[in-house]
């Protein structure tokens, strides 16, 4: 039986038409580094739009499904782009500015990206990578810039103002398939190529709700989002579309993401919430209390990318602002968890704080499943660890274009039943909040169990001799595998090995068959260049006998 | 291109499945009248529906599409009823139990249910009408009632209880194409038959999402509410299915709906949140007034249905309830507007206030225009009134089976291109707040110009030797259209008509040419079995010579 509900299709161009009509007054405040702001109310963001949107199909060509890659900070151009490209029909991709130059290129070809739109600042970026980016057609600049550095690159250059002048205010946005592609991001993984994640006008109106729910972000047109996490980073997290929904302010950093120049935003625009991973805050914490401003206005921030360390979140608590740890990544959206504690803990209590360390809460629009060592699912207890895969309308269930063209399941990455692998290990209690423990391919499956080797490190750089620690898994005839951990003591210690397993199976609360039997001192706990810890090193390491390794 | 997110559908059972697990906690409190509440946990709704389920396929033979009725009461096995048969893939139709016998049997009829459940205390209003209903299989009583009534009607009789008892309680809810039908309401038109509204679950499921959105009615599972609007009424205006996406708790007042154990319930059980139409808290405040109590839990109170008058909005103010006006109706599941102040108004002033007594604002997922008296779309600037047309995932498009089978589609209803004709006339501002004015019926359509009724009513009455009076159009030769008004004196009054006119010209606020020329007196305005002017009662009587008519 048929429901009798029109067929209305959730499509970009829709919250921009919302945005733009209903919350024509919100603005996209862009901070220029010198003088005001550049406001712009989302009014004017749909004008220019739809400009942009002309420029790209009369002057460029763009047609269909051309992707219209950016190379830009976090400013109303960018959002500007956000919606015109995806509105049209073509499929918006967002490119990394902190990537090596090849594996930009490399991303720029696997897209076959017609047209970059870049940030003048970033032209000594792109410049040198034209010559390797074949199907690029078009450069449009945004804001000053040298563009002399793009002579003789066989692309036409545009300015992107005087594309947009006397283009007409209005475009008549077509109606599309909600699973249409609409934009697309590509994950830097660690090891093999980058893969592509192309999120639809569906999977993207379907996150904006959620953003906006109130256990999500809670944010209203009183709000101003300052937001901090990257344009070129799984959509802003999903803000500016979310924001043009319920006509939340943003302010955008452009390239100002020092902490002086962030705290002078937050001073001078106030700024209600704000999102960034952890790493941005600590410099601007450490400024603040070395500098005070006037940082009242700034209530809610919302962090993820990586676990907020519990003292950093305490540390905003003395600023007043409540930190929302959430948990996401490119294949998700990024909206996986938000950490809000439940109904049943006291707020201020000890238990509500371990709870806002948790990676947080499932909505109603991802579903989670534990899978264990040996493929069988586990209960949410939050006591069994396993593999973390969800299922979902804005989760990946494919990478783009494989080899053969076709969308790319690795088994890794994607369950035979379509479910997205995550390559994290944690437990999920009864109430469904998510707490993280590892990452996949460092955990050690001894014996048919898992062996956090997160909370190995953690427990081990308890002790006050140890100054860093890693563990990794390396093989074992028995076990299967077992954890070798690396110790780097601090200067002058002379702990013994026994003394560290000691200390692990006594104050470090390690059940006694998890504790390491392989030991070995090591300089460094090699790092990557985002300053992780590098543990395959370790493993090719004691894999190729360059380790001394003591076995107790 | 097309995206490589997941295809997974929006269904109710996966809200069930969300709700049962995430929020196991939360809770579904049903007033009893006697002692101590009942109270479930989510988790065990979740169980009871899939019992039900079991039951209704197993022992019932409920396949496919049937239709499973519900003439019930908000209470929890009215809960249990609105996830079961829809995540089993069959249609829940619920009953309104206000509606005239021979109404609610055609009703029966047209939508061809197969089962009723029924509250026992709802037993006497059934068993007469079941000889009418032939396609009427199995009447499930739910709850105390004297089943003796239903004796030789035909029908197959069970207890609720009894059916659930022993039956698994997990369910293998099957997989369901999103825009399949979830749920169906009949909307009680004035004039013609009733007509079926039919909800999938995608339009549910986006709803439900809607109404968990900050700037609807923004509740967490610390909240509980009260549910006031009947189920039976538009899906007890959604809150059912949101409650479980986000785990707020439900208080459901069962056939308790009188001021005294309202007010006792909330005193209480402190629900922080209330959904009612305005007649009911009427009888409540006046009733806290005489006998005061403890409702300080109660914040917030989403009043729908029909307009809140401001005064009664005041008077909710002085008890400490924030009434959140919203505008809705069947075909529009309900949610079509929500009266929140727009930032840039200062809280508290009488800016604001005048904002809450509109209608209130579009949500991203419903588009709304005006169409003036001559078809053409009106701008939208807070003057220029026409009849609200309305476009959204979850807004109708068409009724269910009409008279052929097919979905039936009135021109006064439906728009050429789809869209919802609500029949109401209004006007919308630059921010996108809606104000109704009239209804498009009652509106008097005056050289190519409109004339709102309520209007001219609402400035007659404010004359202090005016009782009542009703304004309708009636033919006019000159401008197709001119207002007659029908004046109710108040006792011992002798106003003449022409001190009438110019009250209304001047302290009225009317322009000249919007004034009646044609007056009557009348004993009493004719009213509609709920309350409401009866006006086609006084134009019938105008073409029929039978008022006594002046003419200025």
């Amino acid at each position: 039986m048929q429901s009798t509900m029109q067929d209305v299709e959730l499509t970009v161009s829709r919250i921009l038409a919302h945005g733009t009509t209903v919350h024509s007054r919100s603005e996209v405040i862009t901070w220029t580094g010198e003088g005001e702001p550049e406001r712009r109310t989302f009014a004017e963001v749909g004008r220019r739009a739809a400009q942009l949107a002309h420029a790209l199909r009369d002057d460029l060509g763009v047609r269909d499904d051309d992707r219209v890659a950016t190379l830009m900070w976090n400013n109303c151009a960018h959002v500007e782009a956000y919606f015109a490209i995806p509105s049209m029909g073509a499929v918006l991709h967002t490119l990394n500015l902190r990537l090596p130059a090849e594996q930009l290129a490399w991303i720029v070809n696997h897209a076959a990206d017609k047209v970059i739109v870049v940030n003048g600042t970033l032209l000594p970026l792109l410049a040198p990578l034209l010559p390797q980016l074949p199907t690029v057609e078009h450069v449009v600049v945004a804001g000053p810039g040298d563009t002399s550095v793009l002579e003789g690159a066989g692309v036409q250059v545009h300015a992107y103002e005087a594309l947009l002048a006397g283009k007409p205010e209005t475009y008549d946005w077509p109606r599309l398939d909600e699973r249409q592609a609409a934009a697309m991001c590509y994950t830097s993984g660690t090891t093999g190529d980058p893969k592509g994640v192309v999120y639809s006008h569906r999977s993207i109106y379907l996150h904006s709700m959620q953003v906006n729910m109130t256990q999500s972000m809670g944010l209203t047109d009183s709000d101003t989002s300052l937001v901090v996490v990257p344009q070129f980073h799984v959509n802003a997290w999903g803000i500016p579309h979310a924001t043009f929904m319920t006509g939340v302010n943003m302010l955008m950093p452009d390239r100002f993401l020092q902490p002086a120049p962030l705290a002078e935003m937050i001073e001078t625009v106030r700024p209600t919430h704000a999102a960034a991973v952890p790493t941005i805050w600590q410099g601007l914490l450490a400024d603040l209390k070395a500098k005070p401003r006037d940082v009242s206005s700034l209530t809610q921030v919302t962090i993820g990318g990586a676990a907020c360390p519990p003292a950093l979140m305490k540390a905003f608590d003395e600023f007043g602002m409540r930190v929302v740890h959430a948990w996401g990544m490119t294949e998700t959206s990024p909206l996986g968890t938000v950490a809000r504690p439940p109904a049943h803990v006291e707020p201020g209590s000890d238990e509500e704080f371990a709870y806002r360390t948790t990676q947080g809460r499932f909505p109603a629009g991802v579903q989670a499943r534990l899978t264990g060592p040996n493929g069988e699912r586990l209960p949410w207890d939050g006591v069994s660890a396993g593999e973390l895969e969800v299922r979902g309308p804005w989760i990946a269930g494919a990478y783009y274009n494989g080899p053969d063209g076709e969308p790319l399941r690795p088994d890794d990455k994607f369950s035979a039943d379509g479910w997205l692998k995550t390559g994290d290990v944690g437990v999920i209690d009864a109430d469904g909040f998510l707490t993280l423990t590892d990452r996949a391919k460092d955990v050690i499956k001894s014996g048919g169990e898992w062996i956090s080797s997160v909370e190995l490190e953690n427990a081990l750089m308890a002790h006050p001799q140890v100054a860093e620690a890693a563990v990794v898994a390396v093989p074992d005839d028995k076990w299967g595998e077992r954890p070798l951990a690396a110790v780097v003591l601090a200067e002058g210690a002379g702990t013994g090995f026994e003394e560290l397993r000691d200390f692990l199976g006594g104050e470090g609360g390690i059940a006694k068959w998890q504790l390491p039997e392989r030991w070995t001192r090591i300089a460094a706990v090699p790092k990557t260049s985002v300053g992780k810890f590098d543990k395959k090193v370790i493993r090719k390491q004691y894999a190729d006998g360059e380790l001394d390794v003591t076995t107790l």
